[in-house]
């Protein structure tokens, strides 16, 4: 009956509802699936619970439901599957399946070829419409693939040189040469390519589907642009928990695993934060004399790390759209100094003014101010400078900008208040 | 002849070329373009210069441009321009793409209204795959969208029930009827629906294009893939840089707009840092007594901004793909607490030990153990339960979750460090 109620809703939602509820009622949920699971919703499925779930079907629902799916999706669920569960999935694909999977496999982990299906229609240059047309009818359904929207029209040696969409191809004459319904925007994909910059091609050139190929310029699949939108998700989200120091990880993990990738960036800024404590230290004598140092110090370094991250998020960003590149890049850096400095300045003056009116001492006002303008004028350069060299030498500045930045300010804060403190107050 | 070295590149990486040059080449850039210049251009331009290339354009060759469009981009490009502008622009229309246009703009910004195209082919109930095929043969180019991927199938009311691929279509005898061709997977888009969740079901149901109706279930346009992946892109822009405390904004912005955006993040935070130092305030006594606290006191605040700022963004990031909801709002919160106790022991006694050896006090490294075990834990419960709240009362978790969480974070980590301080060491 539940099953029933079930029936009407898309392979992504039964998925999403398996993730949501707790483990025992997902097993007990999936042993109802004693005739049927449908392929998609393995596919659609977190990696965390994959395997769970995998592991409760039986193998005969398991292989029904393997069968019937596009190659590009069996690759996306065997490549995290442990050794002997991949090899029974294997097992249970056709033989060509069995090869165009293994193949896709040869190809790195986040590459085109992994994400590429191998169904791909193409047609011979010397083609015409009706030849296109009689050859698309003569095909036997399982050979095509699910969905396609283009024509791939390759030379004698496979290369590929040209789409077709359907739509013009069903408008035009059968005598027409597929040759001169070609469209404008064509870009072809090594297999080789990383899957952020094949996401990065499909949203720039509004590309629906684009062949992929080998080494040799060989046609050898295509990636179509529903694939590559789930790529440019997983990227954002890779770029927003990278940023925040989350590893990789979801909502599904078990406390353990959580524990293990929230720690290792707790760690960097443990380090971070007694380095920033070192720099207090060196002023011991002045917080003993002024109490009210160590009540507003904390205020100049938070500023700076607000400030900072505010840049390093727009520069990281920058660069995952390719929008800061060598031809800007000062430009840039010279805008986020400049704010960093007017920005500075007024948080200076309202600081000069509260440091003032708090403790009566307008030393003490000035000493705060200064200090404000100085850390985020660097926070505005470390901000930006700094991604744009981890991305130079090759360091994905998501994952390491944050930790930089934050030091830099919280040194430079305390270090520039404690220490004009010294020379002003002293 | 510079004209001539970009005529092969793609206008998206015109519009970038022209983005990233200063304001002066830009301007002697497209002087040049004095016969024709490509309308989409003009779409892919970043909305900051896009007024500024508009204005530079002769009439002539921008009205050009504007007519070459599909009338979803004229909407993209028309509802950020100033009043003249657009009306400029729209008069250049020919008068059913005008209606069309204006017809959008009446929908909300940010609504599906605005995203769709009023270019639509659509077949009755009755009509078989032949006639379909006839019917697009003897439609003018000028009527069909650029690009289409489906038929949609509308009843005499005109509202949409089912959708053809072109592939599908194609295969079939000319005497199959439409009806028995039509997809499974359909989805039926509402004018006032947001963009935001437009783009979140093309993205769960791998749609290629989806029909647009209007109150009364009528179709009134489509919208492709292509652009609902353009909305994802801009959806996580936008998370990205509000959990930075960044407005809206890009590269292309003038110093005094920047500094504009980054002001009133960075002020909120001004007052949660004074709200902080506040808290220190109230433990001058014990600072002036034990200097070591003032050395230390950073470091708890540090740890639990930190791991309050992992629960967050993972949190945000969770309500945003709708992987967070009533069914599991409860087991994530146990999680994070759990993974703040735990990480919370770990660091605890790390910092315990270094406290120890740094200050040679085995009071003060207890005192901070406990604080810190104390602040991470609130840190995983704010960064949570924070999120959630403000999303159940429609604030944007992206925009505030960070002020609110870090003040938390603050706050806590001072006062129980120094308050422990105070019970244990005075
Ligand atoms: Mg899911
Ligand atoms: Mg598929
Ligand atoms: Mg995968
Ligand atoms: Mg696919
Ligand atoms: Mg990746
Ligand atoms: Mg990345
Ligand atoms: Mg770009
Ligand atoms: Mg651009
Ligand atoms: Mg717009
Ligand atoms: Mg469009
Ligand atoms: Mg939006
Ligand atoms: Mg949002
Ligand atoms: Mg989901």
């Amino acid at each position: 009956k539940l099953i029933e109620l079930m029936e009407p809703l898309h392979a992504a939602d039964i998925a999403d509802l398996l993730e949501q509820i707790n483990a025992f009622d997902r097993t007990r949920l999936i042993r109802l699936y004693d005739r049927e699971f449908d392929g998609e919703i393995l596919s659609e499925l977190d990696e965390a619970i994959r395997e769970e779930v995998i592991a409760v079907l039986t193998p005969q629902v398991l292989n029904q439901a393997i069968r019937d799916m596009d190659s590009d999706d069996v690759v996306d669920l065997v490549e995290d599957l442990e050794g002997d569960q991949q090899e029974a999935i294997l097992e249970a694909l056709e033989d060509a399946d069995r090869v165009a999977v293994r193949q896709a496999l040869g190809y790195p982990e986040y590459s085109a070829g992994r994400l590429m299906q191998r169904e791909v229609v193409m047609a011979p240059e010397h083609w015409t419409v009706g030849e296109a047309i009689d050859f698309l009818r003569a095909t036997p359904e399982e050979e095509l693939p699910d969905q396609f929207y283009h024509i791939v029209i390759v030379d004698p040696r496979l290369h590929p040189v040209g789409n077709v969409t359907l739509g013009k191809l069903m408008r035009s004459k059968r005598a027409t040469k597929l040759m001169d319904l070609k469209e404008e925007t064509f870009r072809v994909i090594p297999a080789m390519q990383e899957e952020s910059d094949v996401a990065y091609a499909f949203n720039q050139y509004h590309l629906i589907s684009a062949p992929v190929v080998d080494d040799e310029g060989r046609l050898i699949g295509v990636i179509t642009i529903d694939d590559a939108m789930a790529v440019l998700d997983e990227e954002h989200e890779e770029d927003i928990l990278r940023l925040a120091g989350v590893g990789e990880g979801s909502l599904s993990d078990r406390v353990v695993d959580t524990t293990k990738q929230r720690l290792p960036w707790l760690a960097v800024n443990l380090v971070t934060a007694i380095a920033a404590s070192l720099v207090i230290a060196q002023f011991e004598v002045a917080l003993a004399q002024i109490v009210a140092l160590a009540v507003l110090m904390p205020i100049v370094a938070s500023m700076g790390g607000n400030a900072g991250t505010q840049s390093l998020t727009v520069a990281v960003r920058a660069i995952a759209t390719k929008d800061l590149t060598g031809a800007n890049v000062w430009r840039v850096i010279r805008r986020e100094v400049l704010v960093g400095l007017i920005n500075g300045l007024i948080f200076a003056v309202i600081m000069g003014i509260v440091g003032f009116i708090w403790f009566g001492s307008p030393q003490l006002g000035y000493v705060i101010a200064t200090a404000m303008v100085i850390n985020l004028v660097v926070a505005g350069l470390a901000g930006t400078v700094i991604p744009v060299i981890l991305e130079r030498v090759g360091v994905d500045p998501a994952l390491a900008s944050g930790a930089f930045v934050t030091t830099v300010t919280d040194v430079v804060g305390f270090f520039a208040f404690l220490g004009l403190a010294v020379l002003v107050l002293l």
